[in-house]
């Protein structure tokens, strides 16, 4: 797959900038800028050391380009490990355009989405689990997605599970010793160490499969549906609760923002609001089907908010009461939060008769004013609680890749073959090849076993230039 | 004006890219840059030689933000003349917002709009004229815009102001002199080298002055009037003429693209083509506002293309012949030119009996099809003759700046005055007023005379990061 090409490509985010970086990497990298860059120390790029930075002009023939900056990275020290040149130019795009089609004249051709990284994770600069953390940091558009991507970027993650394969690598090559001396019976596997690491691995898969609904979590927020009739204060809760995140909420390519009605983001976790139209009991069609609706948001969404108007309480309680346990029991294991509204308005008696009747639903209840933005702060930490964000907080490493996770589940499956085995007593041909197997899916995440399929796969998902 | 604080601004496109460059100058760059950066080879940025790149972390407290490249430019080595700072981030736009968010903390401030240009420039590192021409060439984008931003950025046309102003400062000072010595009645200033210089400066004047004209059609394009009744072929011309050029066509953030059919670049030269209803009398009112907007939009136009369906020519000739004449009358001045299309579908009796009714216009006239595509090279050199790009391909200063267009104008008329004292023998210190004030506008130019409200002026229109 390792490709000899030198490829180029924008590196810097589309459109007009101050200044724009082109990126060539490959063996002519240097040859091919040299062709096309005069120094202004009139000095070959070749004839010069890594790292370093010069100034002159691109030239195409006759016609000066632009006024640049270029800087060289020789092989093997670069991101990709291969020679590595930046071309630092005026950000106009016709300019980029510009060099890069000359420099593809010049036998450079066009990276691929990616395949800057690849080339690193060819030449071994990154493991492939760093490798994808890298998308994921240009992706990361919050505290602590970046968190997690820098964490697994600098290998956090992947040398976790590198050392644990190592220590099974260990072990298999003692079992399969024993099995070129089968006919004498000897065990060069010491069965108690042999237990401990495979307990220990067990734990290690359990904590990060654990950590893959947190990871989950934050890479792609966590839906919350606002159950409440109109004029409830749905809008003045979300500006409320907005209020100091605003500036922190960034612009969510989102296909479907139809139905979002706001992101917010708490300590890094972002909550995507999504507004229902109730589940009262009607005959009316077109209200039916509105609570038919709902109730799909409320089985998409990972926490359910119910909404009062706490003025219309005491009027409607019945009702109010058979809404939620209709949604509780349909849905036992989903939280859900009893949200009063406009508790400035309410009386101490009304206040505690309302705490009376919802205390048997045995339900998070909380009590605000979202005119007023009291009880906000509590509403944020209560969301907040029903994510357990312990991982995050300890600096543990977190799966937030489906592949990663996928692969983990499969390895935790062999492992357990493996103790069972181990329990039983099973022969040591069978128990390699448990073993064997659990290698293979630890190796698929660091990428010490892979193919071109899974590679062409994981990298069409960057962008081109990275 | 020269602030001595460090700025910092985000230097490439906004947005998400592979990586992003996040740009210090100042006299603290590099030392605020170390309180950030970890390298990895543990030495201080300070420690390191000018145009030197290094590999590490930013880190806030114990916080990792981002693995980071950065390169240090040591004063006066730099673009603006001061110390530089420029980290090549993971381009997510949350890393490049905490990576500046720490910087302003460690003491850099934001930079202004144009400022890293502004400080090159009060560094004596660009004259203004450069320093205007990065603003074009970011916002160039096609060929000749570029060639010309080029061209003033490496000096050209303030060079020849330049040097026209040291010879006319020299002979300044020579009649200067001869006012100390008034009463005896001496000339320090050889008069007829004097005429010779003058007439030298009239005539680059005269030449920069007339350049403005095609400077201008370059930097803001040719708006071009197309009139025609509906299903002429409009569309179909379009199509054919932007068919090899579509890709070179950008998308230019056009505040007027409601009024404008599409944009073409034809060697360089931009050309909107402006759609039109039409110009025939009505007794309609709603017909006659269509008919005012059309002419509206001819007055604004460079030139007008009056198309017909060669089908229909014979039927209604009369009345096409009278909507010409009534243009031509009313802008005589303007280009005009009359298209006839689906020529395919015509006879030879049928063309030259239009040829004929035609001829009496005394009109470039021009026979297409715009579905076979004939005649469309002829079209774009007829359309491109209308512009005078002599300068473009002799490789001439043009002036694209309408300040520098003002100033030059303004030196004209002084040296119009110089030019007649000589003729008339006027006194010398009147002739020194006048040759004072060519040398101010001169001076504007380059930006030897300056002051804070013009230098305000132009560095606002800048892009921050610049």
């Amino acid at each position: 797959m390792l490709n000899t090409e030198t490829i180029v490509a924008l590196a810097t985010a589309s459109g007009a900038g101050a200044i724009a970086i082109i990126r060539l990497s490959g063996k002519d990298a240097i040859s091919i800028a040299d062709e096309v860059f005069e120094s202004v120390s009139k000095k070959k790029l070749s004839d010069q050391k890594t790292h370093t930075v010069h100034l002159g002009h691109i030239v195409d023939g006759l016609k000066t380009l632009d006024q640049v900056l270029v800087t060289i990275f020789k092989n093997p020290n670069s991101y990709t490990g291969e020679n590595v040149v930046e071309i630092s130019c005026h950000g106009s795009t016709f300019i980029q355009q510009q060099i890069i089609q000359l420099l593809l004249r010049k036998g450079a051709k066009m990276a691929e989405a990616g395949e800057f990284t690849l080339r690193a994770f060819l030449n071994g600069k990154l493991d492939l689990s760093q490798a994808e953390a890298v998308a994921d940091l240009i992706a990361s558009d919050n505290e602590a997605s970046h968190q997690i991507a820098m964490q697994q970027m600098r290998g956090g993650f992947s040398n976790e599970i590198a050392k644990l394969r190592e220590e099974l690598l260990n072990f298999a090559s003692l079992i399969e010793l024993e099995l070129d001396f089968a006919e004498e019976d000897v065990e060069f596997a010491d069965r108690t160490a042999f237990n401990e690491l495979i307990t220990r691995i067990d734990f290690v898969l359990k904590r990060l499969i654990d950590s893959f609904a947190v990871g989950n979590v934050i890479k792609n927020g966590i839906p919350v549906a606002i159950v409440g009739e109109p004029n409830v204060g749905k809008s003045t809760l979300l500006n409320a609760l907005l209020n100091d995140e605003r500036a922190i909420v960034s612009d969510i390519a989102g296909t479907t923002r139809d139905t979002i009605e706001d992101e917010l983001v708490i300590k890094g976790i972002e909550f995507r609001f999504i507004d229902t139209a109730g589940i009262r009991e009607t005959s009316d069609v077109v209200e039916s089907i509105g609570i038919q609706k709902t109730f799909e948001k409320i089985e998409q969404a990972q926490v359910v908010i119910f909404l009062f108007d706490g003025l219309k309480f005491q009027v409607s309680s019945f009702d109010y009461i058979t809404e939620i346990e209709k949604v509780k029991n349909k849905y036992p294991l989903k939280p859900i939060l009893v949200l009063v509204n406009k508790i400035d308005l309410l009386t101490e008696n009304e206040i505690s008769s309302i705490n009376k009747q919802l205390k048997t639903l045995n339900l998070t209840l909380l009590k605000v004013s979202a005119k007023q933005k009291t009880g906000i702060d509590e509403l944020k930490e209560t969301l907040l609680s029903f994510v357990n964000t312990g991982a995050l907080r300890n600096n543990e490493s977190i799966v937030t890749n489906t592949r990663h996770y996928d692969a983990l589940l499969k390895a935790q499956e062999e492992i357990q073959k493996v103790k069972h085995g181990l329990e039983t007593n099973i022969s040591s041909d069978f128990m390699a090849i448990d073993i064997r197997q659990a290698l293979f899916y630890f190796g698929e995440i660091t990428g010490q076993v892979t193919n071109d399929e899974l590679l062409g796969n994981i990298f069409a998902n960057f962008c081109i230039g990275k």
